[in-house]
């Protein structure tokens, strides 16, 4: 009788017996450059037995094992920082001290560090890299796998990853409707931000008056690896509707029409890549593109969505509910207001709506607020924390970039995803050029978060009406 | 007054200033990823002074500089030593530990890798890199800089520069008449084994029965990084004359005339990439190729130079005159014929000889030689050894492959400089595919050379009848 | 007061006075190689003037007024075969005869000749020439403007465009999902024959196991000019939604799965290429680069919709019903049988019944119908002729290149457009390489008709069964 | 006993069995387009007989007997003349008149026109008519085939080729040092004007400040068919060693250092493309090119040879001296110069010096024929003719382009070959873009020369000082 136990010892033995065989060796410290590489096969071996395993489960439990397995030596690297101590006791001379220095350096290195070396090098090896931390991520996201070791591990592919997928490697493509199929079909369904609906819904963001770019690796032209949706316009727009639903303005662009050019959606295309610091790259890379085409174009902004506004919202009204069953967001006037149309306390009666999306079909409501809503989510963006940063990820990107939080925008995404997920708000990160450097370290060291006049007003008055 | 002295100082200044401004610092640990990157104009400021530096000394004073300046910081180093120390001693959980190794292991990266790292993201900087460590390995071989700083920094860049030219991230190029003229340029000028004399010796090398790869960088397509040339011939070539300078038997290739592929030059085009393993790579993805183009292919083999016999060869001459005053390494009867025929002492005219490349033209001294030569050389390639590898670098290089020392040829280059090298001799490394990785690990391992009959019999000959 | 006759005589006039002014004037025979070519002005007026009309019937009138105005002097022709028939009677050298009808050539071309040469040099300017031959054709079909005069520059043109787009400035190329989408969405739009209903659709079109190529002017690559579809099969399709509908058996093709092409769709993207044989050249490239990818294929075959069956048949049940009062069609069991299905006499409630498209939905009509339509078919195809030559113009095409009319496949084609058609009928042209080139001589010549067994016998049963 | 009357009589026999097998039949009138193009054997057959002839003679040979017996059928001419001429006479409608011209028309197509036609469809087909057409030239030339057929045949190829060479039909390439080497080899070994001779020599001629285009036809790219060479300077160039020998200013170009484009040399790479117009086309392309770079170049002109200046002047001398004894083209004061220096009569000692090329090393003697030989020089360009235009071909040519003689240069091309064929002599032909179709109308229609006051003013200088 072999039961789902002994099903998953078999597997697990397996699985023990393939990283055994697969995992190269590290040679003594003396022989490191005179060691052959492993055998193909070793190797490959590896990636075609991952690449079997159907249910990430298993995938986070081979990784993990991987992880636990075949790290750093930790008598190496005692027995080798001993040595480094040594030395700073009874100087030598510096070669002496260089030479013990790199024993522990070697040392450091974990095992696996071999494996996904050599996988590099075989055909298709880096995208298989790319694939299989994507899985890493996903299982700790799920909780699949855990602990430090897995943590070191992501660390060091996450290394090996940014020095393959350095700026010097990157190719910037742009895309029209001249590019092959398979990239538009691609784009189009990695578009996760404003989703593509048709063939000529993609058509129009390749057309005029519209730009799409991506980052390819060099090795791989026509991979998307991030990707870039922009609008050149007249001003800053407070509306994505008009960006992806309505026609350009005329078939040919006229260059003295173009003032702005709006970015209104980037997409990492493969989420093996998180952390790469790709998507920076490419809004600069893009901005030096477009000065080239439009030596007077001079305004650079976001028109950002705001993920997670209306679930931290939902979040307040419940926890005052709790606390004090009503509501302080709102000041007396409103509250009655929205009562009065509402037939119905605040609070509950708002949970409700917003969980339902129906209240934009209320021209009063929408009216009442306006205020409010404005205000509140001005400080979602603007003083809500994560260790000191922007909660909110998309703020979050765009201010290390150095843009400034410019314009909340009402009712700018009246689609039903838009009003779900940010009661219709959106917002725009400006980039002045000049200053983003500036603002970048600004954000990074000392935390401090640039923004306009309108936003700072409406964090005034949520300071003043509204209590958490 | 101002003189050479004031002048050098007011560089060396110069130097420190720039190297102070442009080498980013290295963020502390915790905010390793928060901080930006460096403003792009800070790392293009040291490219842009390094390349104003026109003279070798000066590149290499900066480097010098550079090594020992902003290297490791080895008060930091030993304090994260200790820590890892202690919690060997104090057992915590795993955590904690490897916490503590990454901490020591980042405290392990020397200061000037931040400067390489962000030079690599600029247009142009990776080349760059490879030109500078170019330049470190002649200031090191012309003893402009010494010293293991130095070294540790060419070991950092070699390490560095052997992720970016990993073989995921090289093209193989074949070159024809219908490439560029700039790279048919380039190719001919880097031709070092068999230098190219006219725009219609290199027509003949890229045409029928020959083929020339080259492997260049995806980034940079187009650029060749190391140069194969090989001919197609029915058996093993013993000479190179029939390959570079005779015309092909016919415009068209017939595929059943074609039994096997002579490798008979290899060349690196970019010195700053020496140690990175390119010329094994090429080789294999050669192979590869042509066992694609022609599945019946099977004879594969080197037509290779023999650099240094000759040299070699007069220091024994030499050697023996001081020591013996007269030679061991020719047998009674020969010592006779070759006396006999130059009319004096055989070591002292030999050596004379030798140096003059006129022993050629006598036939009856071309065949007087030759066994005693044979045998020598047969000696020279498998006995003479450095750290118990093979002394010859080509022998080396292709050892290290996996190939077979098969034939000694006489007469194979009767080139002026064929003659001057290794007394017009050449060799044959043959290379067995399916054995290739063992011979490899065995020659790397136990340092044990895998030679023919004709290698092993010349060798027992040379033992027999010569004395070193 | 200015109505409509007043607004088109202006018309008329601007017509006239752009004509005088755009047609260049033909030089005297002396001076015919020393006039320089027009202003690019003079014939880019005509372009734009031509574009500038939005009416089909206003292209018409111009085209019209070019034909009649602008063609040969007919009083030059006389002249100048005056001289040559002078010569006939008084011989003189042969230098002499020669020039006498080099003039008469001369004057043999009509005047907009030359116009049509100018714009043909203009960028853009054969596609301009392309697209007014189209409107010409369209003009002519619509009766917007006839005669002879037109239907010689029709003529002329043709022959232009015959010399432009001989076989040896066409290009073969192959779509794939790699092609630019603005190809992919031409050549979606341009399938008549089989409609292409989404992206999806149109990506199954060009994967595995089916190909898709076209012909584009080696001037304008990447344009469709004629575009074939072909699927490869184990053995001669007999049902075309297997084709278009179904999914290929795997991704990845195997080649010993493929023993046929069959050609299922073939259209001509530009109709002002009608009657350049195009379509017969590729049928013929493609072939050679199926043999050349698959050298074991021996079996080529269309699967063609037969258009104009359904009506056709519906015009003899008509013209029997008027005649006869009954139809002689069906044998009298076949009459019987339908009738008890039907509850009523054939001919009325066929009539009703074909146009209606819902016989297929009973079983037992379908069964009955099956040997009659068969056979009726067949004739139809094989019997009806214009000018001598078969009726049906897909017939016809297959049969001038040489194709052997194969086999009728019963319920081949049941989508709505199908059976409206041609009652759910299709057949197969057969292309036997060999014998393409003696079947097409054969049919051009004497108008025989080649036709398999299966065909044959059923022409057999509506001789013997059916009267007309 | 065969001899060579018989070989050649057995040659002839197969030259006539071949073309009676290859050459297609005329179809009748009713059936040209119902009859199916002949087997491609059927003219492939053609080809490789031809290409197999070794003998230019044999070609000549072939070629003359398919002019003379597969041309017009004088008969059907006649006979189709006359059904003109009765129609003259009894008119009938349009549509009979303009039928009987079409059959006229129709008989008075070659029968080896057909040929021609389906040779083009062949793979290669139009690159062999080319090549075919150079022979035939060549052949008329050297008198190895005459008389009106063989004129007749070449002005139907050369319309043919005229058709399918269209410049709607070629693409301009640029040539770089990036170039395939093929294109640059070709390139270099096709400039006849300034011979190319090294590969740095060519290099610089595709280098900075220099440009190089050539147009291909869109079914051969790379493949050159004219090539136009010329200079980007600060001012019009009087001297050729100046651009083809001298380094340019700098690696770089600066813009504002180019105010005119100098065009140095012009070639024809397929003598069969003579008189298809493709030089002038290039020159028009390659000023818009020019003007798309440097959008405020304004000064065109070329640096143009004069070949055939030292033969005319020899052979006017010898005349001269036959006639009268004595130069009249020299006055008084510089016959006795000239004599002075050369210590003998003008005429004689002049005649031996221009063959021998020394007279350049004298300073003194450069100085006394600077004067005479620039008015004798304009007085060649200017007033000699052929038919009323331009003896000179190359100034013929710029002429037909509507250029101005503009600039006569003295000692300009210092080389060999300028001495020799023009006394160093070169000549600047300028285009003024506003003026170049009303000066080619002028020139082509009234034969009137346009020229600057520098030239006018030599011939007249020449009017009043020499005689002929």
């Amino acid at each position: 009788w072999s039961g789902p136990a002994a099903v998953a010892g078999a597997l697990e033995r397996a699985m023990d017996e393939l990283l055994r065989r697969a995992v190269p060796a590290t040679p003594v410290y003396e022989l490191r450059e005179k060691t052959p590489a492993p055998a193909e096969g070793q190797c490959a071996d590896f990636v075609s037995f991952y690449g079997g395993l159907a249910e990430a489960a298993e995938r986070a439990e081979l990784l993990g094992r991987l992880a636990r397995g075949f790290g750093v030596d930790h008598g190496q690297v005692a027995e080798q920082s001993a040595g480094v101590l040594q030395l700073r006791h009874q100087p030598r001379e510096a070669a002496v001290l260089l030479q013990a220095e790199d024993r522990l350096r070697y040392a450091l290195v974990p095992r696996y560090r071999g494996l996904f070396h050599h996988i590099s090098k075989l055909d298709g090896g880096v995208r298989f890299l790319v694939r299989l931390r994507a899985d890493l991520l996903e299982a700790q996201a799920l909780k699949l796998v855990e602990g430090p070791h897995v943590r070191e591990m992501n660390g060091v592919l996450k290394g090996m990853l940014s020095e393959w997928f350095s700026s010097g490697f990157l190719n910037l493509e742009r895309v029209t409707w001249h590019s092959p199929c398979e990239v538009l079909q691609k784009i189009s369904e990695s578009e996760a931000v404003h989703p593509v609906k048709s063939w000529m819904d993609m058509k129009q963001r390749v057309g005029p008056y519209r730009r799409c770019y991506f980052f390819s690796h060099c090795s791989t032209p026509g991979e998307p690896l991030v990707v870039l949706h922009l609008a050149l316009t007249s001003e800053i727009s407070s509306n994505i509707q008009a960006i992806v639903k309505e026609h350009p303005p005329s078939e040919t662009e006229e260059k003295n029409k173009i003032a702005a050019a709006i970015f209104y959606s980037i997409s990492l295309t493969q989420q093996g890549l998180q952390g790469v610091e790709l998507g920076t790259f490419l809004i600069k890379r893009v901005v030096k593109e477009l000065q080239k085409e439009f030596p007077h174009l001079g305004t650079f902004s976001s028109l950002s969505p705001i993920p997670g506004f209306t679930k931290w919202l939902l979040g307040v009204l419940n926890a005052q509910a709790k606390d004090h069953g009503r509501s302080e967001l709102f000041a007396e006037s409103e509250s009655k207001e929205i009562s009065e149309i509402l037939g119905g306390p605040v609070n509950e009666t708002l949970k409700a709506l917003l969980s339902s999306n129906e209240w934009v079909q209320s021209e009063r409501l929408v009216r009442a607020l306006q205020a409010p809503l404005m205000r509140l989510c001005a400080w979602y963006l603007y003083g809500e924390k994560h260790r000191g940063y922007a909660l909110n990820p998309v703020a979050n990107f765009h201010l290390q970039n150095g843009a400034v939080m410019w314009r909340l925008n009402w009712m700018a995404d009246a689609s039903l995803r838009g009003i779900s997920s940010s009661c219709g708000l959106m917002v725009n990160y400006r980039y002045y050029l000049e200053d983003t450097a500036i603002n970048s370290t600004a954000y990074l060291g000392s935390k401090t978060i640039k923004a306009s006049e309108q936003v700072l007003s409406l964090v005034a008055q949520f300071q003043k009406n509204s209590k958490l």
